[in-house]
């Protein structure tokens, strides 16, 4: 039972209790010399910080990994179920296109599985409770698909947009003037749909079609792809053929932790970064616990936290109006256990998408053998706000009432309930991904990959394909790496 | 060389040409005896003749099956692409919720395989080629989806016709006063999404949506399910999730083949049946080649061939009118045959859709090693009839423009070409299913499966679930089985 999840252990759970919950636990790399030199200082030990130092390293680059929590991983984060068993609090899905972070699995040793994706999906909209099939997985709801063929306009507009230089498209103005909100309420009449598609924004992006620039939606749009196959949206919503299409046996988590675990020495734990400073010949990076000094910085966090490190100089204006502008998606996993999948035999995926909440998506996160049953659900944007403020008793209430709706009232009745609040996490400050709200992407976007001097951007927000995924993380972590060997020739 | 596809053998091959298509040849089985008792007398070799005679030796009666062909498999068709590699002529596919077939297939040692579905299906509409996931595999032409989303309301009604009596839905008449087309015409205002709807139209029904009474297609629809599922238009022209996610290694046709041996010398080929006559104490049934006397009478054969048998005494009016009133879809499936699958080197899942024919619809049919590329396409409806009355050269010239468009330049010169007209086959007269006018099942609907006198009425088009699929063939072969043997108690 001690290793079985326990409300104690992770409701609420912050930066401390993340410690708790990580499995295969990373050994403590507190460093014994509080100053370090090396070729490179990488900040952040995401996805994206691990990347890009595993490719410096495999450039002979010497490296140190500065992380400010206790475990690495960054919005990755496993649990244990007990009997080696866990079922993931971050992000855990890829799918096709995903090539970097499935690569990076495979070269780590993390297999692949496909996400229970069997029978039925449930759609609950104005109280109606109706059935779709989980392949192809599109609803069937006349009103919705008619909604969703009108968002799938976007698609042409997003290749406009591309994932480069969203911000010189020609109509680049006009759509970063507006949110995505404006443009479905144009275009999309059915009420009904109108709330599904909320419903979708707010587990992609943790936040509502009201709070996203359009250009910005339509950028992340384009970046659902790769060189390729052009992005779409289909892409982002959909598990087979889709961004939720596999898991990760044992966690996605565990690929961080392998990573981490041939770095060794290189990461450095409990170490939040509070200053920068750039000379001619170098950058110190100063944390709480130790000094790096380095000839190129790799900032791979998330944008609420690079703009909270002291820069001397400081950044630019525009550089530092980008990071500051950037605005974390607000959103909790929410996760129920079971003694076994028992939607599945009610010939349920356990995937739903209501236009209530709070948890308006579900997916089911049992693990590979199906040997419990794991229901998650998203609450993002708005609906998170709203649920967020509730006490913890009517919080797991109202997600296990959302729960029952999808798949019946045995779901009221959970051995173990989990949340995650990402949006309250002090070393990611939003989940899943950063967004920009109108105006901020055709000011600033420029800045958006751009070095400022000895220090690079990592971080999935900086990526060109995959924005907001684990294999956007990658992308960019293997672009800042490319970034600092090309300046350190 | 011998046993691989030559144009000679199959080209515009009529029912005697088909003896030379037939692989895994099925010994004749000519009768020695002029006159045979049974308990059962089964009219048709097809896949719902045999489940029925399968199912009545079972319950230990004598039974014998009477084919005109000198093979089995009616609309099930194997042809070989040598080296052991079969290319089905007919119907091939199978999804989920099409349990009896597979539970036949699987009963006879027949294994099934997932039809090549990888990478980008191709849309062409208005002169312009465009790609989508061939997983979901749903269209993402905004304009195309949007009428897609129009279509899936008939979901909705068909739910209200049902499968077992859509004639006395509270709206048949009205619905069955019009067409599909008539209603797809004042619902869907796009040009190129009421051609492409035409296109699956003409692959499902081989018919047109303004040949089919809207009733029907509702049945139809209704049908595409089972007792637990509800039927969905989605589930018809899906491969993921729907009819053509599987294919049967060893043709489709092999399930009959395996069940014919196991029946032995109960089937009689080469026995077109004329005359079925009525006493009191039995029915005579008279073919060319042989007689039988038996208690009871299945027909399983496609209502223009049960049409054409001469009843004493007479049928009642309304059967009469019902057999003759069904119209035989118009279809051929052209395919032609490549060194290699080339177009999945480009990323092509050899699926498209297109608003122009003559090939509208087409698929990988390449066998399960893919060590032959085939590529297969149906012409149906009015593209049919345009297209079957060109000499040959031009019919493969314009099959071969189409798969171009569809996969490339490539698709030009294949090593072999074949059509299979199945309007012009004598003994199927239509594939892949007989469909209603306006008008019809109001009135004579009732007729549908009712037996007359000791004579019962199997084959598709009389099933519950799946019309006109294999699967459907099974179902009403078991449910006249099962008639026969009520009556027989």
């Amino acid at each position: 039972m001690s290793s079985t999840l326990t409300r104690r252990q992770l409701v609420g759970a912050g930066a401390a209790g993340a410690a708790l919950l990580a499995t295969g636990a990373v050994p403590a790399r507190a460093a014994r010399s509080r100053t370090r030199r090396a070729d490179v200082c990488v900040i952040g030990a995401g996805l994206s910080g691990l990347t890009a130092a595993r490719a410096l390293v495999a450039a002979d680059r010497t490296v140190v990994v500065l992380e400010a929590r206790d475990r690495v991983g960054g919005r990755t984060l496993n649990a244990s179920l007990g009997g080696g068993r866990v079922a993931e609090l971050g992000g855990e899905f890829a799918g096709p296109t995903q090539d970097r972070i499935l690569a990076l699995a495979r070269a780590v040793g993390v297999k692949t599985f496909a996400t229970y994706n069997a029978g039925s999906n449930v759609q609950v909209a104005a109280g109606v409770r109706s059935l779709y099939a989980a392949v192809p997985g599109i609803p069937t709801d006349p009103e919705v698909l008619a909604g969703l063929a009108t968002v799938l306009k976007l698609d042409a507009l997003a290749k406009e947009a591309g994932v480069v230089a969203p911000w010189k498209a020609k109509k680049a103005r006009e759509w970063d003037r507006m949110t995505l909100g404006d443009w479905v309420d144009a275009e999309i009449p059915s009420v009904r749909a109108r709330a599904i598609v909320t419903a979708a924004a707010e587990a992609i992006w943790g936040a509502d079609p009201s709070d996203l620039s359009l250009l910005y939606a339509l950028q992340y749009i384009a970046a659902a792809g790769d060189a390729k196959h052009a992005g779409g949206f289909l892409r982002l919503i959909n598990t087979a053929g889709g961004a939720q299409e596999q898991r990760f046996v044992g966690g996605s988590q565990l690929i961080s932790e392998r990573v981490a675990d041939r770095l060794g020495k290189r990461v450095v734990l409990r170490a939040p970064v509070r200053t920068i400073a750039q000379a001619d010949d170098g950058v110190s990076v100063l944390a709480d616990t130790i000094s790096v000094h380095a000839r190129q910085v790799i900032v791979a966090v998330p944008p609420a936290l690079a703009a909270r490190i002291a820069f001397a100089p400081k950044l630019p204006k525009g550089k530092a109006a980008l990071l500051k502008g950037f605005e974390g998606g607000t959103m909790a996993k929410v996760e129920a256990v079971y003694p076994r999948p028992f939607w599945r035999d009610a010939g349920l995926s356990g995937q739903g998408v209501a236009d209530v909440g709070p948890a308006n998506t579900t997916f089911d996160n049992s693990p590979p053998d199906g040997s419990l049953g794991v229901l998650l659900g998203f609450v993002g944007g708005s609906s998170y706000r709203r649920w967020a403020t509730l006490p913890a008793e009517q919080r797991r209430a109202q997600v296990l009432a959302s729960f029952a709706a999808f798949v019946g009232d045995e779901a009221r009745s959970p051995t173990e309930y989990v949340e995650r609040n990402w949006a309250e996490e002090r070393w990611s400050r939003g989940c899943p991904v950063a967004h920009t709200p109108p105006g901020l992407l055709t000011r600033y976007g420029q800045w958006l990959r751009r070095p400022v001097g000895r220090v690079h951007f990592a971080g999935s927000e900086t990526s060109d394909y995959w924005i907001g995924y684990m294999d956007g993380a990658v992308r960019a972590g293997q672009r800042a790496a490319r970034e600092v060997v090309a300046a350190q020739h």
